[in-house]
């Protein structure tokens, strides 16, 4: 198929394939099989096998329309592990064969202060995004890892260590950088308290990787039987959050708090057991907004802060880290056709602690 | 009087003697004269006759019991100017005749680590606060400037430099260092640019302050008729923030906005005018809670924060800096017997900027 878009200055011819992939047309269908196309390589591009794919949260929210805005059809997924089948004749950072990885950012302005600076996330432009953002190139909707192949500039594309699983590493691409890059920013590490609220597809990540950072970690769980779980994945204390009491022990005593929940809650209660100058960081998107009273933040000058993926660079640094601390997700691996199944599973929260989608049963 | 109490160790005999005061029995009864005791200086005690007090929001709060827990008789003000009377026989850094100042903090610890770094504001125990406090010396609640005079530790003892003007000078007791405290922690300064949202008592300050500091700052502000007001006191941008036009044009440009305002708003608003990193920083006291949308602090990784007054040493820095750029507060210079009507007009917000009690006929 040959394109010709508007999307690039006179109108380039761009020629693309069709690749099988697994979509839906409309928020009211269940996921199936359909075909996309995928742009031959350009100079600069690589062209992946895509191996492993995980299911976040944000598919489920973007395939059910939560936010508006969704382009149909949509395909998601930006947890993306594979090998490179094919490289443009300018690409100089990957060779066919390479193990690759592609997550939430596929391309960026290149040109503002924040691309400069490698913190893509902050894009004057706005990013591209893996799936559901306008594909410059083609004009249409990008589409995401739910998918046999993809091609990505190199410049957005990751070296996976060779050494980590590479199923149970796929959920690092989103799942691991959106936690990864608070802890390092508000600096974690020997002689912090660190809080992890909630144990799920982000929690569990980060109770793994504050650890290796050298923090002193404690999770927060509603969930009694989650306690010893959060133990056996390294923290040091694990409370239960509906024990008043236990909860007063904590008062003023940790200095950093990465809040994973993605259902309303009371931020308050987490930002009293901050130490002066602390923080409760948001990562999860709960639909509805949090209440904070002035107290909460005036006394001992706290802050509600939140915090998005990670740049380029620094999603390189956290994948680099993990295989040095042999840190991967744990996970629920399925085939293609399971898809559905997992989606209304994650909904309920009954998944330990990600699904991820082994992609070569799509091929045949 | 001989006062024996129990919060000295060893029932320490501690002399008072009563002086002229300006409080209240009940948060249902008005302002009125009434008999307070001082103790007589200890060794480490400064004297001062006071001469003028600020009128803060807090008082309003306080003597109406809003936020429960106020001990009756209330004797309000925390905006402290004076001269020295008397002092202790180990006081070294005051002498009679001295100008001198307290502001909010009259006593800490003195031996946690927040003490030690002279950031009383977090002290570990919680400080005596100026007025309605537990007085550790008489195990009754601390009284207020509404009086006149007071003895304070030296410790909590400022000094008031010479070249400002006295009357307008007793709000950066509290307001001043209110709002200068968090725009040098979040390095307001040569270009930053510094967002204020409303013009009251701490934000007329803080636009005079900000301004000083090098910042370019930029008001925020409901009210048309403050919009010309603003620019007067130093502004180089005034902003109705009712006009979602003029409001869009700030998207993502701020560093760091300083929240002065006391009532319910829309916070949300404010946070999406801040560049990366940025924060907006609550230093009012909305009674009711303040909704977060997960968006407004997630993208561009942003933060809602507090601050709340300063620690000794700063508050002096603040006092110092005042005078060098002389920066006091525009204030109304009212009576004793007009503080009832005062505090009907602060709570209509019906003051420039601030009201401020000549003490002198107290002592007639």
């Amino acid at each position: 198929m040959e394109v010709q878009t508007a999307a690039l200055a006179g109108k380039v011819t761009i020629n693309t394939r069709n690749v099988k992939a697994i979509g839906t047309e409309s928020e009211k269908k269940p996921l199936g099989k359909m075909s996309i196309p995928r742009r031959e390589v350009l100079p600069n591009d690589v062209e992946m096998e895509i191996l492993f794919c995980g299911i976040c949260h944000s598919d489920l929210h973007q395939i059910k329309n939560d936010f508006g805005g969704t382009m149909f059809p949509i395909v998601p997924g930006h947890e993306i592990v594979g090998r490179v089948t094919r490289v443009g004749n300018m690409v100089t950072k990957f060779k066919v064969g390479d193990l690759a990885a592609v997550g939430c950012i596929v391309d960026s302005c290149g040109k503002c202060e924040y691309c400069k600076d490698d913190i893509q996330q902050f894009c004057d432009e706005g990013v591209t995004y893996s799936f559901n953002s306008l594909d410059k190139h083609l004009g249409v909707a990008t589409y995401g890892g739910f998918s046999e192949s993809i091609v990505t500039n190199e410049d957005y594309v990751l070296h996976m260590p060779e050494k980590l699983d590479l199923a149970g590493a796929a959920p690092l691409l989103c799942a691991g950088i959106t936690v990864y890059s608070p802890l390092k920013h508000w600096k974690a590490g020997p002689g912090k308290k660190v809080g992890i609220l909630g144990i799920g597809g982000l929690g569990h990540l980060a109770i793994k990787i504050a650890k290796a950072m050298g923090a002193h970690v404690v999770v927060f769980t509603t969930s009694a039987s989650k306690v010893e779980d959060a133990k056996r994945l390294g923290a040091d204390e694990a409370v239960l959050s509906t024990d008043a009491d236990q909860m007063q022990k904590y008062a003023r005593s940790l200095h950093f708090i990465l809040d994973t929940v993605s259902a309303k809650h009371d931020v308050n209660t987490y930002l009293n057991l901050l130490r002066h100058d602390g923080s409760v960081v948001l990562v999860g998107l709960p639909p509805q907004p949090l209440e904070i009273g002035a107290f909460s933040v005036v006394v001992g000058r706290r802050s509600f802060s939140g915090s998005n993926i990670g740049g380029i660079a620094e999603t390189q640094e956290m994948l680099d880290f993990c295989a040095k601390h042999n840190i991967t997700a744990e996970i629920e691996l399925i085939n293609p056709d399971q898809v559905n199944e997992a989606f209304v599973r994650l909904e309920k929260g009954d998944v330990k602690y990600r699904f991820v989608i082994d992609m070569s049963p799509l091929k045949k």
